[in-house]
């Protein structure tokens, strides 16, 4: 054993506490010409370099959360960095995050069922901010399935799904999430019409009985969650009803939405006809719809609005009978309809038209109070006439998809798909500003805060739908490519190509990053689904197996680097329900859960409590072990589920130690110990002569170090006591955990003190 | 209508024919010192930025696969600018993909079950390139999970999982995956010990009944498939099997497996005794496991290996009989062995050590050649003196962990987990060359290459597992950190952090990007997941509805923008087995396919036949659409399928249409049109004036934008046809198709002049 000591850790510890970091070599400014030299960059490049490169431990000024598309999914990336920081789990269950496969989460997806049906995807589009006052408060995002008409509420506390609601009428959404200037309600409009009950209607009765419509969903700020008994639904015609926004300032009250196929046209290729795609475009107009939620809100809650399906529904006949919505023409197969931060204009761009139209708040409302109608639907909804709504129409481009605001007053980005361009200008006087190409084919764009009433302009992203040549091939299927364009100047510059390696997301919105502030560890024992004490939640110590109502209970916890209990004994054809609680107070000593050929797979983050339930339906051994690596000994994290036979008799007596361990063995362990808490102790000496206290992520590891060196005490007086007695068996191995949480301690104090040195603190005493 | 008009779309087009690209601003030294002031940039940063920044088309030199973790996926990106470019699913369903949720890749997760029952998610951890000689060619990557022992085969062809296959005999792999040099073989190594029958086995027969093993799975390169038949497995003792790595060179033939907890322990919380991983750490050595695979296949081919669970076994008493497998000391919790791009030498890193041990081929085979061992272990396998098999061991900082090779002579990387640090050294001299702090405790590593037999060096990556302090706070659950370091010089230099979003990666590969040449588009009727022609592959104009067998069988196509059939009709309680063709041969033209309720998301790209099969168990109206933004006419992408009561009597008279035309509706339409070709004209004039076939790119643009013409075409005649007959209502309607096609081509179009325009094509011809 000569080229081996224990002794040898510890040694290294005090050379590496000498050790310090070589400073980068001079002459940088011809090295950076060199390189690039050799990568073939311009002075232009290094610039927008320079605009997103983010070095180690820098933060982003915003944070983007995007829909994920077909993913179900949402994530988060950061401006100007363009790294990705996470996918939110949604509506697809996803292990890393244990979504759908921990009972709390389950139960959060069940909400989503349809027709007692288990959905396990989304076709996620429209991201939303919750508001203030028309800013984003950084307090919630609200996420629209488009395939599966439903609404989830994703916290930024914690950055979890909290809930799912499904849509009482409809049988696509396209047109969510929106919100009211103070998250009041959550816009979320039909797409492809369809009959609000869940029976067969032939098409031949589309007309009469297909209908589309727009829900305002109602949110309660103070428990996070929507209330859908206090939620209420427009019937509208079955037009295929679009993206919404909300009225703002002076509009403040109404809500706008487009549609399409207002031709009402239904495919034919089967009876030799041409398809949605020629009859839903043939018009040269559709309508934006204009609804009065205010007056809506009024009505339900005067008891006036009757219920349908379970929920509230403003039949056409009440809208029109009480003034509530109106239709005005707008460009042919519009996207956006966008209201001005000044709540005083409407937006509207149309796909298929080279123009961005521009209404008045103003002349809608006094053609309303005027009842200047040009005509009706033919559900005998009012029509304002063009001529009378709108201010002026733009010519911006071919395919103008959407639009978003600048911080001077006025401007606005329109994304035009055709052209694969980005143009800005002027709502107010007309004018073409400055036009960017973009790689190819932009849906939506997105700027920071851009649909806020203080928008914050700087930069740009362009969600493009096709990146062919842009980056280096990966099969068939290609990811998306955001493209980040600075918009601080008079021109466009592009910054960056971001590929999107999951899901293609539709829209997007940016929040400036120091509105949120998520935590990092629940409280001990918390359900983070129903943000209250897990009934589950167990404390260091108290771990038990109990059998209640016929299942076997488990209330076990987590800590580096032990599951506890480390055998589970169950019969076969036993419902297992395990709790797990992770004890640690650490940042990011989230601990895993994984078990051999029964689905489990759970995240545990500190603090949190959370449970699987499945039947041991088959007598075996199964392996389950920590998923996340959490530590020096993380692969040592494991345990068995034994599943006996039904009246199996378990034999308790002692498992045969594979390996037997003597005084000497004992006496070297605990030699190693105190040398590793000499190291401890310099290492500790270094940061307590620091002021480390001026540094709260520092603040926290100390305080992790000292819950670990308590455990080591623990250990050691275990090991003590078994040598009193003389079970060097047992001494050995409590010696040996207690040099174990010497480790982790050491690991944690080594990770603190190169925080210090790398941010300069200075020495307070000696 | 006076601010619309048809004809202004036209005229757009003209104005963009002209418009051209503003160049940027001069002074840009000025600008990029002010950008560097305002951003608190160093001129180290600068450096770092010009060695990652890559403009838009740039494309990256190294292609990484990393494991995705608990998320059951793998990823792919890119090196040196640190994007992401896709997830591909492996044991997740992942839908974006449609991954699970079509009939074929259902197939691909079918072979991945265990017990009968679906397994809905892996824990990866090593992905491993195949190889040809040593070296990466580009073919596959294999990807194990640990949960659920298996292994899956994706295709680089197409970036798509092929083939899951399950372990006949362990209940967890960790150990995987690792290739011989030419593929032969695919390395599996189990962890937790178990039986290897699926009945239970109390733990006190821990010892004489619970086995670890190291299967080598035999892979078929012309098929791209393992082939289980003539795989085979090693049964190994109750240790803990860690990692491996194929002998090459001189060592070709031989293999090499970790290990830790040789102690046999098994945690005792729950009687009051230390945990595993007290137990699993007493010892101051594990084994180094090696198996002869060479002779192993031998015997198997000779019909020696007798097959237990229907697979190949070779008992313990086996390999000690005919000398396949010995055992070495090595240090306490191991994780890497890596075998020196010479094959001379394997070096193995102690996670509670502080050195790197280097063991050396020769010496060992001298030692099995001479019968030169120190003992034997418990199960009488024979143990190769440490003094005897090592070379030297390195004092390289606490808790190393993995080792990857530079492509000098002797250089390598161990990252070390407890010190954070990645140590540079050399292991022919011994010497430690640098040492680089990284942000925080760094799992494994990697070289470009850094594992084939000719390494190349250049970039490292620390795959991290802690990122605490270095992002933008998303909540209790962080991203892991993939720090890129610059190893071209004689020092090490941190390039850039990357939050990995999804999933804790464990190791990961880096191949040359110019090795990968995946597909862009498939045959067209093409399986994907057999590689064969589908048998519901359907061309344009044969969709059919048929009932065979009780299945109602829907043979469809896609193509922009429209899914055929537009209506399907079933009964209540029908099977539906809806089978898709995307027609579109334009690369990056993916469509989606997504049905209300039902589950239903598909993703068909360009070629490409899916299936997706379900009962219609619900009489009812169920909207179908396209969930991939194809074309400006995406959202009219759309379909229903009608589930009727049975008994119920379609009825097949016209459905009347919400508008109707008139003979001027129809010339206005075709007014439009002709002004829309003449603007097609000159867009075709200007490509075809320029060097365009020097661009391939371009010439598949083309390709597509004559496709879309002839359809254009093809409308024209039916909307001609109609007018002849007087039939308004249709001639407007396919009028409106050809104008559709139009759009579609000058998209195309403009998209092409985009591309020639930046590439600074050459006028060929007036």
């Amino acid at each position: 054993m000569k080229f081996f000591s224990k002794l040898a850790v510890a040694l290294l510890f005090v050379a590496l506490v000498g050790m310090t970091i070589s400073p980068s070599p001079a002459n940088a400014q011809s090295a950076l010409q060199k390189v690039m030299k050799d990568r073939g960059l311009t002075e232009k490049d290094m610039l927008a370099a320079a605009k997103t490169y983010t070095p180690t431990g820098g933060r982003d000024e915003y944070i983007v959360c995007s829909s994920g598309g077909q993913s179900g999914q949402i994530m988060f990336y950061g401006i100007p960095s363009m790294r990705i920081l996470k996918y939110v789990a949604v509506f697809t269950p996803e292990p890393w995050q244990g979504y759908g496969f921990d009972d709390e989460s389950k139960a959060v997806l069940a909400q989503g069922r349809i027709n007692g049906k288990d959905i396990t995807y989304g076709d996620t589009h429209h991201p939303a901010f919750s508001e203030t006052d028309g800013n984003y408060d950084g307090k919630f995002i609200f996420i629209n399935d488009k395939a599966n008409p439903r609404i989830a509420v994703v916290d930024l506390h914690d950055f979890e799904t909290k809930q799912i609601v499904v849509n009482p009428f409809f049988k696509s959404d396209h047109g969510g999430c929106f919100v009211t200037p103070n998250t009041e309600y959550i816009m979320e409009a039909s797409q492809y019409a369809a009959p609000y009950t869940s029976d067969f209607v032939p098409l031949s009765e589309f007309n009469e009985k297909y209908r589309g419509g727009l829900t305002y969903w109602k949110f309660n700020k103070d428990i996070g969650r929507i209330e859908p008994d206090n939620s209420f639904t427009f019937e509208m015609p079955p037009y295929s009803q679009d993206l919404s926004d909300a009225g703002k300032g002076p509009s403040y009250g109404w809500g706008f939405n487009n549609s399409f196929c207002t031709e009402r046209y239904v495919g034919g290729i089967e009876k030799g006809r041409p398809p949605y795609e020629a009859g839903c475009s043939s018009k040269d107009t559709d309508f934006l719809h204009v609804t009065n939620w205010l007056k809506a809100e009024e009505l339900v809650k005067a008891g006036k609005v009757k219920k349908v399906n379970g929920a509230y529904l403003i039949t056409m006949e009440q809208s029109i009978k009480e003034g509530l919505m109106y239709l005005i023409p707008e460009p042919k197969s519009p996207h956006g309809v966008d209201v001005t931060p000044d709540g005083l204009h409407m937006i509207v761009a149309g796909k298929l038209d080279s123009h961005a139209w521009v209404y008045s708040f103003e002349k809608i409302m006094k053609a309303i109070k005027d009842k200047n109608f040009e005509s009706h639907d033919p559900y005998g909804i009012p029509i304002i006439s063009l001529d009378v709504a709108l201010e002026r129409s733009v010519n911006v481009g071919l395919g103008p998809l959407h639009n978003q605001f600048d911080s001077v007053d006025g401007v606005l980005y329109t994304s035009i798909y055709v052209d694969s361009q980005i143009t800005k200008w002027n709502y107010k006087t007309g004018k073409v500003l400055d036009t960017l190409p973009i790689h190819y084919n932009v849906g939506h764009l997105m700027t920071m805060e851009g649909d806020t009433q203080t928008p914050d302009g700087k930069y740009l992203v362009a969600l493009n739908k096709l990146s062919i040549d842009r980056f280096n091939p990966v099969g068939p299927l290609h990811p998306q490519n955001h493209q980040l364009i600075d918009i601080s100047g008079s021109q466009m510059e592009l910054l960056y190509d971001m590929p999107v390696p999951l899901g293609e997301p539709h829209y997007a919105a940016a929040i400036k990053a120091d509105k949120l502030q998520p935590a990092v560890r629940y409280k001990v024992g918390w359900d983070s689904r129903t943000d209250q004490k897990s009934p589950y939640r167990c404390r260091a110590g108290r771990e038990k197996i109990v059998r209640e109502d016929g299942v076997v209970h488990v209330y076990g916890t987590l800590i580096r680097s032990h599951i506890t209990p480390e055998t589970i004994e169950v019969y076969e054809g036993e419902t297992v329900s395990i709790h797990l609680t992770n004890l640690e107070r650490a940042q990011d000593e989230t601990h895993g859960f994984a078990m051999y050929s029964q689905n489990v797979q759970l995240s545990v983050e500190p603090g949190k409590t959370v449970s699987t339930t499945f039947v041991a339906d088959k007598a075996g051994v199964y392996p389950y072990y920590c998923t996340e690596f959490c530590s020096a000994l993380h692969l040592e994290m494991q345990g068995y589920l034994l599943v006996m036979p039904k009246g199996y008799k378990p034999d308790d007596g002692p498992i045969e130690d594979g390996v037997k361990y003597t005084k000497a063995d004992y006496e070297a362990q605990v030699a190693t110990n105190v040398a590793t808490q000499d190291v401890i102790n310099q290492v500790v000496g270094f940061i307590t002569s620091q002021n480390y206290q001026d540094f709260p992520p520092v603040v926290s590891l100390v305080e992790d170090a000292t819950d670990q060196l308590g455990f080591a005490e623990e250990s050691k007086g275990k090991a003590e006591a078994a040598a009193a007695k003389g079970d060097y068996q047992n001494a050995m191995l409590w010696a040996n955990q207690w040099w174990q949480y010497q480790v982790k301690t050491a690991d944690i104090g080594l990770r603190a003190k190169t925080y210090l040195e790398e941010h300069d603190s200075k020495t307070v005493k000696k």
